[in-house]
């Protein structure tokens, strides 16, 4: 029986396939994966990574009783095309299609929504003690990668299961060893002797095992290195029973009989069990394989060369920021840059390439990167902390309470603000104005365009206090038709004269307003744009200027947003000047381009200055 | 030379004393700890646990240079007796006095201000790098107790610094060991083979030295039944040198000399290290020995019995709300409490006694806390995580994130919401409005007494999704004056009639608000009160029916809380409605008695009474 992949109704159906079937169903995955990531973009080399480990999971496993989450979640494509989405599959990350993420509401083989790294060991806890007090009788797995685990919250997770005797299966999917193939035999016979009877009780140690092979001794130089945790499991055994778990592995990641092999075990072993999986990622696809980190996270690239197939025009905001930066870093030592495992995402390679111990990458940590940089500026250092939007969320505490609160001059480089398109709800980076305007002491900042982004890093040099600089990916070059003025903190750019109304729009929106502007002077209505550079404070001056209803525009929930501090500042001065606002209003974003999202929301020019025309019109007209 | 506590005026001195003067001097401070505590409430056994540790710091290091970082902070009054403080140090914890955490304002050996759990490895590693980068010479101490370790902070940051090669010095102050003196004689053996030179050559194991006395056996059994990654460090002399740290330990804490020669070691160490040591919570009280948890934060009370001084008239909000869980949980088995270290505080032994299964206490750990109820609640349980406003901000990514994006049936009791009193700026509970009002599916109750509170804890058993009931610590009984007419969710309630002026008021400050209207009354003013008890969604329908000059009342900053989304509801509708507002300003509030702060915060009944009689006639008036 030779079944295609586009036959597979049901992920039930492995298990009656052999593994020399399943062999070639696994080439068609990754060739499926490879084609439509390379149309789509999206997470190519982890899922490569995980072919194996998803099929044996499917079919060791009672799916979707037995429950199976993903950590982050970017690597459950594997799982989406064995559980009736191989279909619809190419749809990948496009607007209304199948997101990169799970989702409850494309299949109930997607248990739980993830998005942000290091949660899945904590909701599989909640789920094994859901379980365990309902007097259910299920397995509940999670997959956590090796990154992932860097993560404080998979410790917190880790330590609050041990203490219990609950039945659950974590799997560390390892993919940062890869000396693959060699170190396939030697976890084979590894895992041989940890799972025979007599390991555990000869308590036979790891490290002394590894000094033995000239594979081992490679393996023990890797882990000696890498000096974390998760080396650590490697070399002693006794760490995960200690905390109270069973411990399998390593496992080699793409031998399905032996991944099988040890589930199997896991599946009925009780109490909580750890598998370390070791994976390749990028397996079975040669630009991949040499290059993970690229091919991470890809836009729609060439199969055949691996290059993008289209390349933009301007240079992003992150890395133009990163370059500002660095340029500010050769004559101010006390210039620093933190990352949360995003120093490439960021463009902080150049700044990491001159100067690499100015440049921090704590991995996926946003917590203690924040009160590491409160602690770099009081001891006298200059800290930028680049981050996306969404995962400045996990930072909230320690902004209000070690930086701010201090009154220490951290600067927040917040990238990815706004919708950031093909990966959707957990990701967009439109909270992070409700996170930062009620804090005491904190100063936000969104440039219009490149040239202002340039101009507020450098002015963020010289100012001491906690700052914030929020940007999307895609920059903008309004110099063209509005030369730049140059940056005045607290003071607003009045980019066109008006009479009806005021447009007041942040960063990204800025653009959108003068496309607007532009609109309603062909419909006879002229409006001021002020590009509100300052966030916060606001240029209360201005606005007590204003003599005529206000827009407000921002790519950001209205809820907490610019919007709301405007009406806070309006009814506090009797101004009575908001009629509009125009952002993302109280629910989720879901997945697409941004173009096809602010056209979902009402954002684009067009749509915003029809809305526009109405209100005015009814205002004129008494109504 | 004998010198008494009160003629020291710098740490400095103490090097010149003999270990018999130091001796007297630990029993001196431990009295006045006891006696200014007993006065003034604070944090008592973990202060009697750090006597002889931080005169031994004071000794070896070169304070302020060096730096010395508390971990949460509230061990720090000893160092706050040696540091120039002993003389005013009766003012602890009162307002304008003496801050019961370290304060950069308070004292150039303050370093760096902590409040919230697990951040001083981070904070101490930042410095450390500025240190390296900037060229200077000290060494930067973080002081962390066991509990804190529980945080996934803590590990980021080891992680981190243990990737570097950076001088710093972690102290894990271990006191769940409590199994001193006989402790003492073993640590100290243990910790003399430790830094003997043959120690890290033979890798002689503590867990099989461990094994050999009838002490030894006991430490195992502890160790072996807390199973966590702490315990885990006195089995295995490997962990932290695996990670890139030195360690020494474990050291006995009680002993001065014992303590100097390692701290002597650890100074000139290369590279970070670990020092683990064992104190005794309470040592030299006996009441505080024998209940140590009693005693870590207390109200004032008799020396003599340990009895408080003064007992509330009322059950707290806490335990009231636990009380009425326990009592539906008693019906319905999906419903079970999280909390994050903190079941007593907030109230829930008793069904913790009742039902310990369903009672899960996950450490300092809120980041896991919410995901691990994200997943209890998509397994089919009804979970409540009890938390403090102020450390509930550890869970904002995970809130949005995890449980109001798969729109989960979780429910936050954030208690301590609103002033927090004598532990001031870090503990005030000031931002959770901010935090949930902007996430979409969040719904917010806020109750404006005891009674009501029972109310929403039992209307929250039937409601799905997303929900918080934020409450003060104090409660409050309206009953007498104004009968409770049952909550209906998204409907305020009218308690007071008047034509001049609507007060809208949250939770706590109803009262406030009915106080305020009864002495308008008097002055020929009447106003309408409304218990705003659904803070979201606003109640539309009364919003739009008030055709009168508002004023807002929160116990909470005024950016982004309760009148910021009235004004937003306002502007979209066009009503101008709000005149003013009462809560806190643009800045963080210090530390003392709740009626105090209310008073410098001018949201007294009388002082608000003022304000709005003059707005009221100003208005009139034209102006």
């Amino acid at each position: 029986m030779r079944m295609h992949l586009s036959q597979l109704q049901d992920s039930s159906e492995l298990k009656k396939l052999s593994y020399e079937e399943l062999e070639i169903l696994c080439g068609e995955i990754r060739q499926t994966l490879i084609q439509t990531v390379a149309r789509r973009g999206g997470h190519l080399a982890s899922n490569l990574g995980v072919v194996e480990l998803t099929i044996a999971l499917h079919r060791v496993f009672d799916l979707p009783k037995d429950r199976l989450i993903f950590d982050v979640g970017h690597q459950s494509y594997v799982h989406k095309l064995l559980t009736g989405r191989n279909l619809t599959f190419d749809t990948l990350r496009t607007f209304g299609g199948i997101s990169g993420f799970p989702k409850r509401n494309e299949s109930e083989y997607d248990a739980f929504e993830t998005g942000h790294a290091s949660t899945a060991i904590s909701a599989a806890l909640g789920m094994a003690r859901a379980r365990d007090i309902l007097g259910e009788d299920y397995q509940v797995i999670a997959l956590v990668g090796d990154g992932a685990l860097t993560g404080g919250m998979c410790y917190e997770a880790l330590n609050d299961a041990g203490s219990t005797n609950t039945r659950m299966i974590v799997i560390l999917n390892d993919n940062e060893m890869s000396i693959a193939p060699n170190v396939g035999a030697l976890s084979q016979h590894l895992t041989d002797l940890r799972i025979s009877r007599g390991w555990s009780s000869t308590k036979l140690r790891v490290k002394s095992r590894l000094g033995k092979s000239r594979i081992g001794k490679r393996i023990y130089r890797v882990i000696h290195r890498a000096k974390c945790f998760l080396r650590y499991l490697l070399i002693d055994e006794g760490f995960f029973p200690a905390l109270g778990f069973h411990y399998y592995g390593p496992i080699d990641g793409h031998n399905l009989k032996h991944l099988e092999k040890t589930l199997r075990l896991a599946k009925d072993a009780e109490g909580p069990v750890v598998i370390h999986v070791l994976t390749t990622k990028g397996q079975g696809y040669d630009k991949a394989e040499e290059q993970p980190e690229k091919f991470h996270g890809v836009p729609p690239f060439y199969v055949e060369t691996g290059d993008p197939r289209s390349r933009p025009e301007l240079p992003g905001n992150g890395a133009t920021a990163a370059q500002e930066l660095l340029e500010m870093a050769q004559k101010d030592k006390r210039i620093v840059a933190i990352s949360a495992a995003m120093v490439s995402s960021c463009g902080l390679q150049k700044f990491q390439e001159a100067y690499p111990e100015r440049v921090i990458d704590v991995g996926i940590a946003e917590e203690h990167a924040v009160t590491m940089a409160a602690g770099m500026a009081a001891g006298g250092l200059k800290p930028y902390f680049a981050v996306y939007a969404t995962f400045f969320q996990r930072s909230y505490d320690q902004m209000i309470h070690d930086v701010c609160m201090q009154h220490l001059p951290v600067t927040f480089l917040i990238d990815r603000a706004g919708l950031s398109g093909h990966d959707g709800s957990t990701h967009h980076g439109v909270f992070d104005l409700a996170q930062l305007l009620p804090v005491p002491g904190m100063t936000v900042l969104s440039p219009r365009d490149l040239e202002e982004l340039r101009h507020m890093v450098r002015f963020s040099a010289t100012f001491d206090g906690p700052l914030a600089i929020r940007f999307g990916r895609d920059s903008v070059d309004l110099e063209g038709n509005y030369p730049y003025p140059g940056f005045q903190l607290g003071r607003w750019e009045k980019m066109t004269e008006g009479q009806d109304a005021a447009l007041l729009a942040v960063g990204s929106m800025v653009r959108e307003a003068v496309d607007a502007a532009e609109l309603l002077k062909k419909r006879g209505i002229s409006v001021q744009v002020y590009n509100c550079s300052t966030v916060s404070p606001l240029d209360e001056k201005t606005l007590k200027s204003l003599n005529m209803p206000v827009f407000t525009m921002e790519e950001h929930v209205l809820k907490g947003g610019f919007f709301s501090s405007i009406c806070a500042f309006d009814a506090l001065n009797h101004l009575a000047l908001p009629m509009g606002c125009f952002g993302i209003p109280d629910s989720y974003v879901q997945h697409g381009g941004r173009s096809q999202l602010l056209k979902a929301l009402g954002l684009l020019p067009e749509q915003m200055a029809d809305v526009i025309e109405t209100k005015l019109r009814e205002a004129k007209d008494g109504r």
